[in-house]
């Protein structure tokens, strides 16, 4: 496999720091004290490129490959291959990663995909919302307890506000616990849904689901699964970086039985590229979505990155269906039609604190929300091509 | 909980940036828009101090206070209420964190710390190695098949090495797959004790034990711990931000039923200080031991950090046994009377490549550090105040 990293380095030192580099990530010892002639020929790290930036002097892209049978095709040693040891020195950056098609092929990928999405927040599967993007919202703050929790979605399912996901900080703690407030949000929104169906007009027939936040070791994530499985929730939202790579792509993306929204807490986009985690990576390990601080909010990307990022969901990668982009981080409900162009309309929009600014006009401004999110087409009626492939899987 | 954090920020705009970053880490949206009482009184998070840095114009040092309830006193939401989405904001760095003497009792822990390590090191339990550093060795490179790692951990064992620990990066990879390499490694080291009681001599009842990677999600982490523990390993590492700390702690911690290393694969790429995540969180978490890159190897932390570290790692926790600081990156074996003396007895020593670079005359280099490190006293002879309170418990 190739992996692309931005080295800090002096044009005279570059030969050598590349190759130490090529050892730091594979053999993690003198080559000259390596005596297997398989592991020289095969295992030890090799330099293949050494780019000049050419903006900066002292910048350069380094690509290595190393050896594709090192991370065992499993989720997190292939995080400790590429970016283990050497996320502990600080002149390297991991740009990108280029994996063989057969790896490609045994990494789990989206069980569901920007299809799955459209199915779901569907009143008929056979019959998936299409050409428009997805809206999306999130309880908060954490501190309410259930009840708070389950009157809020309720309002914004009756809105028509497609996905309700709970805060990312929202977990399982005392104040509204995992057990006590999936029930209750869930048949809020179900409650929702049936409300708007009666009434008809054009929210007849529209599905809110919810997507409540998993959390915490290996026990405490099967316990959960078993409740939101037991209360029929449409989605779920995790961490990957918190709760590990392994663990999503092992346990949550194999039990799940619904899509997955995955949240960059943790992800820290300082020194991985965020095309590269939250676009590729996520995607790889198992993300039907993939939350991201986009442009113009509380965090500073910038919309190169971003859209970066959209590529990265959603085109092709081997057999994989393209995953759900969903900027978010501090939008406004102005921006629905410029982020909407941006994107295209295969994109969750997700907007939390600017509906709850409302106050005691939320459920007029989460209307407002939904209707502009059900309008905006962006760029490009069409589906793209990549919504097209997942949609045929 | 206390939370101390350094932004990058001009003068006129640090209150505003402090008190952003208090909601950005308690309710995420708009103070105005929060209704409930209870959520403004004890939710919300609040901005204790402002401290200018002496010497840089644009850096403060920021206290807040955050809610513990928030944490719901498990280790990854505790990461994600400190550090989940300011990760994003590359202003932010995590500089330490002060828990209530309530949560800190809630978490694990190490459950064997240093006095551990000493025990299990020994012929028998009741008589611990006492009054010098422990050494460790790393099994490598990579691509050895299991049976040419176990003839190399027969040579580091039978030269007297305390801990044997698998390279991070042989995880349970095709060419040398855990089920099969532990057993054969955990016996080859068996043989090796034997060979030294039988020879009698200064290594006489000298017992090395094996540290063999744990990786994955659940369902392989539980495979590895069953075979680990029916092949009496003495020891287990992971890395903890791979796997995540939720596994760690709930899952390895609970189950490994003998001390845990800790390895910083990946800890580096976050904007956390190293002090706090390697010595205090992770030995919170679990770890009994944790390994960092020393100054003067192949990672550019400084000395004072270093220290820092292995000051968290030993000193005074709530409840909690101390775990031993384990300095590496590119040691030699030249350096262990200076890196004993700045540390004192209780650490354990861990160099690798160093050793192998040996070649034919590795046994001989191996036996050496396995001496150096039994003469060696560092600057006191006497167990650290925190080694006996660990041993006490």
């Amino acid at each position: 496999m190739s992996v692309r990293y931005r080295l800090q380095c002096s044009a005279d030192a570059i030969d050598a720091r590349a190759r130490a580099l090529a050892v730091e990530q594979s053999i993690e010892m003198p080559i000259e004290a390596v005596r297997d002639e398989r592991v020289r020929a095969e295992i030890v790290g090799e330099v293949l490129d050494i780019v000049p930036s050419p903006q900066v002097d002292d910048r350069f892209d380094v690509v290595l490959a190393l050896a594709v049978e090192t991370t065992g095709d499993e989720p997190g040693q292939m995080l400790n291959v590429v970016f283990g040891n050497c996320s502990l020195q600080p002149d390297v950056e991991l740009i990108d990663l280029d994996l063989p098609a057969a790896t490609l092929a045994k990494l789990p990928g989206p069980r569901f995909g920007i299809a799955g999405w459209r199915a779901a927040v569907s009143a008929a599967a056979d019959r998936p919302v299409t050409g428009r993007p997805l809206g999306c919202t999130a309880l908060k703050p954490q501190g309410l307890d259930a009840r708070a929790l389950a009157d809020l979605a309720f309002v914004l399912a009756r809105a028509g506000i497609d996905v309700i996901k709970d805060d990312h900080g929202i977990a399982d703690q005392s104040c509204a616990p995992f057990a006590q407030r999936v029930p209750l949000v869930q048949r809020a929104i179900e409650r929702a849904n049936r409300e708007k169906h009666e009434a008809g007009g054009p929210l007849a027939g529209h599905r809110s689901i919810y997507a409540p936040t998993l959390s915490g070791g290996p026990r405490r994530l099967a316990a959960q699964l078993r409740v939101a499985g037991d209360e029929g929730v449409g989605a779920l939202l995790c961490c990957p970086m918190i709760i590990g790579v392994p663990a999503f792509a092992e346990l949550v993306r194999a039990e799940a039985g619904v899509p997955l929204l995955a949240h960059p807490a943790l992800a820290g986009h300082l020194r991985i590229a965020p095309p590269l985690l939250l676009g590729r990576l996520f995607r790889l390990f198992g993300a039907d979505a993939t939350i991201f601080p986009n442009w113009g909010g509380r965090f500073p990307h910038a919309r190169a990155d971003c859209l970066a990022i959209a590529d990265r969901a959603r085109g092709p990668l081997g057999p994989h269906a393209p995953a759900m982009p969903v900027p978010a981080g501090g939008m406004r409900l102005e921006r629905v039609d410029e982020i909407v162009g941006a994107y295209g309309p295969d994109t969750m929009l997700l907007i939390g604190g600017d509906l709850l600014r409302a106050g005691d006009a939320l459920a007029e401004r989460a209307a407002k929300f939904a209707r502009r999110v059900a309008e905006a087409r962006g760029t490009d009626d069409e589906p793209t091509a990549a919504s097209r492939a997942g949609a045929a899987r």
